[in-house]
């Protein structure tokens, strides 16, 4: 709780616009100090880090590899934000482990990576076992809103049989690269052609939707589907982005969990311009009933860089492939 | 997350209204085998324990003695339900860890004991590293609604400069004892004396208050201070329980935190007979803002039974004295 023990090292790897969120709450965070980062964009490469970030940083440049951004600290937590899809991040999160370092990543397939990945979760875990490290995928969705926070909750209610928790964003205000995540301003043909190619919507709610399963639930055999669908403007919006009527303002997203074919799990997020009522949501229906709201809703990219941030001291004690559900709930 | 691993022993210890709701838990808990029981009543010695909780039970008899209820298993975990105050049960907490079991108790105080006695506090956390064994004080409030929840939000949003957490009870369909306990048909004369007396009002507040100022806002030094106050009924309740106008008909309590005399956490508790919209509200002022809000409040007696058998998995892999803020989200 503050001032015991020596400060953590911390590399940022990845300073896309969440990295960037990333490194700025990690400058601020008593108890780690931000010694390196990494990015493999040749432009930033040598260039001072509190430029990049806009923030007042120590005297430290980002480097084009890993190997300099740790060199000088045996270990430390890289916090890592370069993608969202499993495979193209793994030989990052590796390379990092073998380095001896811990792992807390943004990306999304992390948060469960058993779901859909069983063997390379595996191999993963032996591997942070081997180097006696933790790997852990966080963020506020996956790894809050829809997962950790019911998965708290659910302490408390004694059985349980169904979850239903419900996220809704307005993205008018968000990044244009989230905007374009959801679709906006695609024809409906276009977005249902981009869906298929896995390029819309939001990574990791089967992932959240497994972790409520097996927190809330205590299951360990169940199915997940997921759904996808356009939310198509009625009228033109002159935005900025500009919407005609009849193109997509973003996307409405279901998993589900099923057990013995009954649902037991929902899960929904709404990622839209002018979505209404931006909120979380969670229904608990289990020997006592539970219903919480948050108007307004969780904060976004903020609430992923200082969730990635919190995580840092409790996976310095850790090793082995994590879940946010093995996490505590203080700072 | 079920399944693995044999089931762990746990001793029921304490059997008044929270202790046999938590014998109950325990029984329905996967991964938990109530092995024994622990109650001081001579009138309860010797029963049979499923006859006690009203539920069905392995064939497990009321002891007397601590010694007999654990008899044949080197660990486990003893549920500990006896008291509010730690100087009640400190000698009871004292015998367990000494012969090498884990407890997880519902004395308030226990919480947060560093707060009001660290002595002992320190002493106890030596005596468990002594016999590897943790001990930790939760329950829905101290241990969940006030404290572990707002410190778990508290990761997403950044900076937090107050907390304002909030928790209405209609005490109308709740047991007479905690009607008491609130002083429920006193002369606000007479609570006055009580609440002098250190018998009226909810014990815990400013435990939960302190654990907020350590995990939300990273405070290491800071002041608390409690006040009480009677509500006191404008009309008559026929009741049950009968209540006339001008007596006392529940308590409000406030707990704050000012740390350079400036107020930094607000904690309230309104327990009172037919109290407007029951609830629990958390306001978090940060660097991003929260307000959540459970509408009905989160559970009374079962959230707590609930969270000391939810703890218990966790604490069995920990050594030393700890609180709600060391354990983790998943249960």
């Amino acid at each position: 709780m503050g001032g015991a023990g020596p400060s953590i090292p911390v590399v940022i790897m990845g300073l896309g616009h969440i990295g960037r969120a990333i490194g700025r709450a990690a400058l601020g965070r008593h108890g780690l100090v931000v010694v390196g980062a990494v990015d493999r964009d040749p432009a930033l490469a040598g260039r001072p880090l509190g430029e990049v970030l806009d923030a007042p940083a120590p005297d430290v440049r980002v480097s084009a590899e890993l190997g300099q951004a740790i060199a000088g600290h045996p270990t430390g937590a890289v916090l890592h934000a370069t993608g969202s899809r499993l495979d193209q991040v793994l030989p990052e999160i590796q390379a990092i482990v073998r380095a001896g370092w811990h792992v807390v990543s943004t990306c999304e397939e992390l948060a469960f990576p058993a779901l859909d990945h069983g063997d390379e979760a595996k191999a993963l875990d032996a591997l942070c076992e081997q180097h006696g490290v933790a790997v852990v995928g966080t963020g506020v969705n996956p790894g809050f809103a829809l997962d950790r926070l019911p998965a708290l909750l659910a302490q408390t209610v004694g059985e349980v049989r169904h979850v239903h928790a419900v996220r809704v964003v307005d993205v008018s205000s968000r990044r244009s690269g989230l905007q374009r995540k959801v679709g906006v301003g695609l024809t409906p043909e276009a977005f249902d052609a981009a869906a298929d190619r896995g390029e819309i919507g939001h990574v990791g709610l089967a992932h959240s939707a497994a972790l409520v399963a097996e927190s809330c639930l205590g299951l360990e055999e169940y199915e997940v589907d997921e759904e996808l669908e356009p939310l198509v403007a009625e009228e033109g919006d002159p935005g900025p982005p500009r919407v005609e009527a009849g193109q997509v303002a973003g996307v409405h997203q279901t998993a589900r969990v099923f057990a013995e074919e009954r649902e037991v799990v929902r899960l929904e997020v709404v990622l839209a311009l002018g979505a209404e009522r931006p909120r979380d949501e969670i229904t608990i229906d289990a020997e006592a009933h539970l219903h919480l709201t948050v108007e307004g809703g969780l904060p976004g990219d903020l609430a992923t860089a200082h969730a990635v941030v919190n995580a840092v001291p409790a996976v310095m004690e850790r090793h082995g492939l994590l879940t946010v559900l093995d996490l505590p709930a203080g700072r």
